[in-house]
C-alpha cells in the first residue's frame, strides 16, 4: 500500500504533514510518499527516527498557497498537489492525502485522475456522529449547486462508502429537507426524492435537521451548501454548547451552591467537573475533524482525501489511515460497478 | 392590547390554547381573543379561574387541520386562522397567534392581513440562543426558493426585530454562505452579498455555520430551506449530545469507575449527576421551542406569530407574550418605514 501526501499542503506544512506520515507509515505498516520540496521534507524528516519506514520522497517545485485562486491547479503544473495526484492517476500511488487550499485540492484531483466513468460531479463526503454511531454526509462543499441526478449519485457513493468501509448491508439513504413529506422541499429535493426512491438503493425517505443527528439514516444526501452548512453548524454548535455547559456548571448550580454552602460546594463541585469535563470533550473530540482525518472525495477516479488546512499531526495520520481503509475496501472500484447501472 | 388566539389550532386544542390563554392574559394583562368553536372553547374556560381576566370568544364555524391541504385557507373562509387573521386587519386586534397548520397560518395571514407595502416575501424568524446571548434567523421556512431582493429585505426585517425588540442598536446582519469570502457561496448568495453590503443595514459578511453559534451577527440571514435545516439541526443536535453526554457519563467514566471502585462509584456519581443533568436540562431549554412561543411571521401587515403545533400550555403563553413584545415594539410599523427605502 502506497499512499502520496501532498507534504507542502495545510497551514503547518511540512513539519505536520512529515510527521503525521512519520506516524501513520509505522502504525499502519504503510508506504507513504511526501511529495514537495525535497530539502525542505529531508530536513523535516531528520527531525524524526525513521528507520524501517518506507517514506520516499518525490519532488515537486511549486506550492499552491491556501491564498491562491483555485485555478493555480492549471498554472503550476509541478506543484505538489498535482504531482501527487498524477501518482494515483499513473497507478504509482494508491491513494492521494492534501490539506491544501481544499478546492484547489478538488480542481488536481479531477484534472489528473479524472472523474470515474458515469459520475457527473465529484462529492466530499465525511462521517458525522449520531446517537447510534455515524452516517455518511455528502455533499458537504464540492458542489453549490445541483441537479437531481448529482444528488442521486451522490446517495450511490455514500451508499457504497457504507457499505464497504463500514461494512452495513444495504446502508439506508435519506435526503436533507425542510420537511419529511414528499410535498416540502425545494425544486430540487422535491425533483429528487423521486429519483432516490426508484433507484435500487435503500431510500428510506426525507430526513429533516434534526433527523441526521438522531442516526436517521447511514447516508445523508444533500448540495454542498447545504451540507457544508450541516457539517460546521453542527462543529459550532457543539463547541458553544460545551462552553453554554460548563458556564452553566460554573454560574448555575455551583453559583446557587456556593451562596448557600460556599466551601463545601467546592467539595460538591470536584467530581461533578472531573466526571463531566472529560465527558464533555470525549463528545467534542466525536465531531473534531482531526478524528476523522479530512474528507472524501467521492467520485474521483481513486482515492483522494481532502485533509483540513489546519490539520495537526494526529489529524494527518487520520487522514492517511481512511485514504488507506478507502484503497483496502476498494470504494473506487466499487462505485465504478455501481455507476454504470445510475448514470 | 388585545391578541387573537387560534383556539382550535394545534395538536392539543382547544384545550393547551385555552390554559395558554388563561395564564397569559392574567401574567401580561391584556385581552385574549379565543378565536373558534364557541361550545368547546367555554367548556375549556369553565375549567379554568377566569375571574378579572379579558378573554372573549369571537365564533369560527371551521378548523383548518394539520393533515389538510394549504388550499384548504381559501376553501375554509370561517375557519378560526381566517377569522383571527381577519380581525387584525380589521384593527379589531393588535396581533395573532396560532398553532396550527404552519402552512396554512402562513397562507392565512397572507389572504387575510396582505404583506406590508413593498416586502416581497414573508419569512418566519426565530430567536437562536448563542454563546453570547442569541440572535435572529430568518427565513427559517417560509420560502424554500428565494432571490436576492427577498434576502435583503429579511435582513432589514431582522435587523428592525432586533433594534426595536431587543433593544441592540444598528444590529449585525450576516449571510449564511459556505464560507467567509465572498467567492464562496451559492449564486443566490454571491448576488446577494453586494445588495446587503451596500443597503445601510450593518452587514458584517458572510457566516459559515459555525459562526452562527457563535454569535457572530445579532442577525442572521438565509433562505427558508438552510433556515429550516439550521433551526432543526440545532434542536435535533442539542437533544442528541445531551443523550451522548448522559452515555459518556454513565458508560465512560462511570463504568470504569465503577470497575474499580463498586459502590463508592455511586456516591461520587451522584454529585456528578446532580450537578450536570440539570445544567443539561437548562440548555436544551434554551433551544425548546416552547421558550421562544413560536416563529414571527415578519413582512405580514400585523404581528402574527407561528407557534409549533406540539406547542403545550407554556408555548402558548410564550407565543402570546412574544405578540405582545412585537405589538408593543411596533415591529410591523418600522418595518413598514424601512421597506419604502429596500424595495
Amino acid at each position: 500500500m502506497r499512499i502520496a501526501l501532498d507534504a507542502m499542503g495545510g497551514d503547518h506544512a511540512p513539519a505536520v504533514t512529515v510527521a503525521g506520515a512519520v506516524q501513520a507509515a509505522r502504525l499502519y505498516n504503510i508506504e507513504v510518499i511526501l511529495v514537495g520540496d525535497p530539502d525542505a521534507i529531508q530536513a523535516e524528516l531528520a527531525k524524526h527516527d525513521t528507520r524501517g519506514l518506507s517514506l520516499p520522497v518525490v519532488p515537486a517545485s511549486q506550492v499552491i498557497e491556501m491564498t491562491d485562486h483555485v485555478d493555480a491547479v492549471r498554472a503550476k503544473k509541478d506543484a505538489s498537489m498535482n504531482v501527487g495526484a498524477r501518482l494515483v492517476r499513473r497507478g504509482e500511488a494508491d491513494g492521494f492525502v492534501s490539506a491544501g487550499h481544499s478546492g484547489a485540492v478538488m480542481a488536481a484531483a479531477l484534472f489528473n485522475i479524472g472523474r470515474i466513468p458515469g459520475i457527473k460531479r465529484p462529492a466530499l463526503g465525511t462521517i458525522y456522529p449520531t446517537v447510534k454511531g455515524q452516517c455518511f454526509v455528502l455533499d458537504v462543499g464540492a458542489n453549490t449547486e445541483c441537479t437531481p441526478l448529482y444528488l442521486l449519485q451522490f446517495g450511490l457513493m455514500g451508499s457504497v462508502f457504507m457499505e464497504r468501509v463500514y461494512g452495513i448491508p444495504r446502508p439506508t439513504v435519506a435526503l436533507v429537507s425542510n420537511g419529511e413529506e414528499e410535498d416540502k422541499g425545494s425544486q430540487l429535493v422535491r425533483q429528487t426524492t423521486p429519483l432516490l426512491r426508484d433507484s435500487g438503493l435503500n431510500f428510506v425517505g426525507n430526513a429533516e435537521g434534526k433527523d441526521v443527528p438522531k442516526g436517521f439514516a447511514d447516508v445523508i444526501v444533500t448540495d454542498g451548501f447545504t451540507g457544508n452548512v450541516v457539517i460546521k453548524l453542527s462543529e459550532g454548535l457543539v463547541v458553544a454548547l460545551a462552553l453554554i455547559i460548563i458556564n452553566e456548571l460554573e454560574a448555575g448550580v455551583l453559583g446557587k451552591l456556593a451562596l448557600v454552602l460556599a466551601i463545601p460546594a467546592a467539595v460538591l463541585a470536584l467530581p461533578a467537573l472531573l466526571l463531566s469535563i472529560p465527558a464533555l470533550r470525549r463528545v467534542v473530540k466525536r465531531f473534531y475533524y482531526a478524528e476523522f482525518g479530512g474528507a472524501h472525495l467521492m467520485g474521483v477516479n481513486g482515492p483522494v482525501i481532502v485533509a483540513h488546512g489546519r490539520s495537526n499531526v494526529k489529524a494527518i495520520q487520520n487522514a492517511i489511515r481512511v485514504c488507506k481503509e478507502s484503497v483496502e475496501h476498494d470504494v473506487v472500484g466499487t462505485i465504478h460497478a455501481g455507476a454504470r447501472d445510475l448514470s
